[in-house]
């Protein structure tokens, strides 16, 4: 029985954890797939450096050719990221006719579309479940078990290190840069935080939901990003008492023919499924129009977890090479992309504001949501004893994103209004 | 282009929700597998009645031989419930080479198994993802997303009446009987509610899900069931004072080669995500071994979330029509069958007593529990204030089955126990 090749880009954490898996899981792999599994070729920078798994060095490359023009490797799988110099590496082993396994959310987020095309040219399967939620099977229960419904809104804490820093907060009161500073010296968040708690990995990762979730191509610039570096411990705790829990959440929203998405520091009411997600955790919620509320939990990164979803997607390319049909299982875009105007956004926000503590203030303030016909699901008023200063926090009811910062722009412009200390999207279930 | 030809097998509540969502994504259905999708024929009772739907009334039929024998007829969706007769039916579909979409978990759990040989045996695919978790796509999670990895604990909340019972009771401190009564006038539960009362229905779902996780084939009589039609308010009540969630888990364990599969009432810790699933949504637990946690939930139920079940099946066997490769998903079960003894079966639990308020009783209790080399986690001693009775509410750690059933025994045996009031298993983060 002719056993399967396998050519492996990178061997860091996830790639080492591949090696594992494939090594311990040998009998449940033939089981699975009806042949043997063995990796043939391992690209690495250093072939010299000692490994934490044991590995015939004879495998070892540190020339990529190797394994990308090897006849007898039927997958590449792509485990070592980066992406211009990787996404080469993959369109030409697309082009030499193998398929190809990648848990690079960056490289699919930017160059997703261009890949998958190449990939259906070439008739080779391109999957790349691990790049989105680690180990959660998430884009096969998007593409496959919601396959007869129309999908209307997607959900997701998509960033371990931003769940796990808003937990502490929450559940320790402490501030954004203690916790943060643990979360590093922990090892939960990197030494160069920006692109988790800036939001613009959860943005990478709601642009490969939107737009398997829509049929639609998203780009990762349809994406309106906002992290959580400017997230007080004090909103937190104004959150808790109107019964809101603070999550980074990916939110992308279809009406019509139209779709919106974005990330954002956002409070949810706490029956909702998200908010009871704690730590690393992640999580997808997403609601059809004819299932309803559904929500897949799991870990969100970690080598095993994504590791596990890497081979999980090599099961399925040996399976779709055993019965000959690789290459069809891609489902292109069926919607030309149409994205909402801001006018046609709508959410509930919170909002904090310091103002004067006057008479006839209060009456100022409402009138500029009256105008712009926004009104309020809760409002509570707070001295603050210094400065004659009050603090108003509100929670409004809709409003569209256009009449919400007109509103923004006109208390800036109040003069009894000393300072909008914060903003935040509201969900409730 | 041929279109492909359903036969419907049932017009009841999920019957009629399947014929809306192919007739209203027609579009949708086509871009996915690339041909129209056609009801040719419906075999409902009478003919005559009045249907909430549009329906052509010459597709409909009394006699199931008009479906099962129609050459034309591609895949027969089989939404009728019943046993023996629907298990008639389905095996004559197969054998005339139709593919088969069921959403009944009862003949799943009793007949799956010869039902999956047939379908191999005559090259067709039997698709059953509906039967469980309605509009959860947790089959395919368990088959494809998490295919590399070992799965070594099932847990599922899989049935929304018991769990919408529960909810009520723990959130508004109300009984049993009670909240039964309010959820048949609501329609959440039946008049006779004995099989998800009673467990019978969870044990269903987890036959089905314990065989494909553990890839052993796993029959009703091997799960071990207990209802909730003897909880009580007080102990939920003591649950909430110790930190637990009262739910009916379907709990199903692997150990080395063998497994134990059970549906109990259990006082899960706060912190399980399982905790937080409410009302008459159903959740299930996945641990493996590579992965770790994850979980899916939706709604466990409902007819249109059950229909876009089926209709996920039913695109999946026309994509594998179109590439001609049916019958060949089915992973047949890859170990055989060992249960573990009672004495290999470890759990926590929760006891609630009622003993003579005297000197040294206590202490007889404790020794009972030394003897057996059982320990406590949390004890808790209230004196109740009629007939000198003190009641104790402890929770042990991990105690074999058979230790703790001779425990239980020996306390019934003791002259100072009045009454042994309630116990649990506990699961505990």
């Amino acid at each position: 029985m002719k056993s399967i090749s396998i050519g492996l880009l990178g061997l860091g954490t996830v790639g080492t954890g591949v090696v594992k898996i494939i090594k311990n899981h040998q009998d449940q792999l033939m089981h699975q797939v009806g042949c043997p599994v063995e990796i043939k070729k391992i690209l690495v920078q250093n072939v010299h450096k000692k490994r934490p798994v044991e590995i015939d060095p004879n495998i070892l490359t540190s020339n990529a050719d190797d394994i990308l023009f090897d006849q007898d490797i039927d997958v590449v799988i792509e485990v070592m990221g980066g992406i211009n110099a990787t996404k080469d590496y993959l369109i030409t082993a697309l082009r030499q006719g193998k398929h190809v396994v990648t848990a690079n959310k960056d490289l699919m987020a930017l160059h997703g579309s261009e890949l998958l095309t190449v990939a259906s040219e070439y008739g080779c399967d391109l999957f790349y479940e691990a790049s989105v939620g680690g180990g959660i099977p998430i884009l096969r229960g998007l593409v496959d078990g919601l396959a007869s419904d129309r999908i209307t809104q997607l959900m997701g804490i998509v960033n371990g290190t931003t769940n796990y820093i808003l937990t502490k907060m929450t559940n320790e009161g402490r501030s954004y840069d203690e916790v943060l500073k643990e979360a590093q010296e922990l090892g939960f968040a990197e030494a160069d935080p920006t692109s988790d708690v800036e939001g613009l990995d959860a943005a990478r990762k709601m642009t490969i939901l939107a737009t398997l979730g829509f049929s639609m191509h998203i780009d990762l610039d349809d994406v309106q990003v906002r992290g959580i570096s400017n997230v007080t411990e004090e909103d937190i705790k104004y959150g808790k008492k109107l019964g809101y829990t603070m999550k980074l959440i990916g939110y992308a929203h279809r009406e019509g023919e139209k779709v919106e998405a974005s990330v954002a520091p956002t409070f949810l009411s706490n029956n909702h499924p998200l908010a009871s997600v704690q730590n690393e955790y992640n999580a997808v919620y997403v609601y059809g129009e004819a299932v309803g509320e559904t929500m897949f939990y799991g870990p969100g990164a970690g080598s095993l977890p994504t590791a596990s979803a890497v081979v999980s997607d090599l099961v399925a390319v040996i399976k779709n090479l055993r019965i000959g049909v690789n290459g069809k299982s891609a489902v292109t875009p069926q919607y030309p992309k149409r994205l909402k105007e801001d006018s046609e956004k709508y959410s509930k926000y919170f909002l904090r504001i310091h103002v004067q503590d006057e008479v006839g203030v209060f009456a100022e303030i409402t009138t500029i949501f009256a105008k712009h016909g926004v009104s309020f699901e809760e409002i509570l008023q707070l001295p603050i004893k210094k400065n004659e200063t009050s603090e108003i926090v509100l929670v409004t009811h809709q409003a569209s994103l256009t009449s919400y910062e007109q509103i923004l722009q006109e208390l800036y412009d109040l003069q009894a209004v000393k300072k909008v200390k914060s903003t935040y999207r509201v969900v409730r279930k």
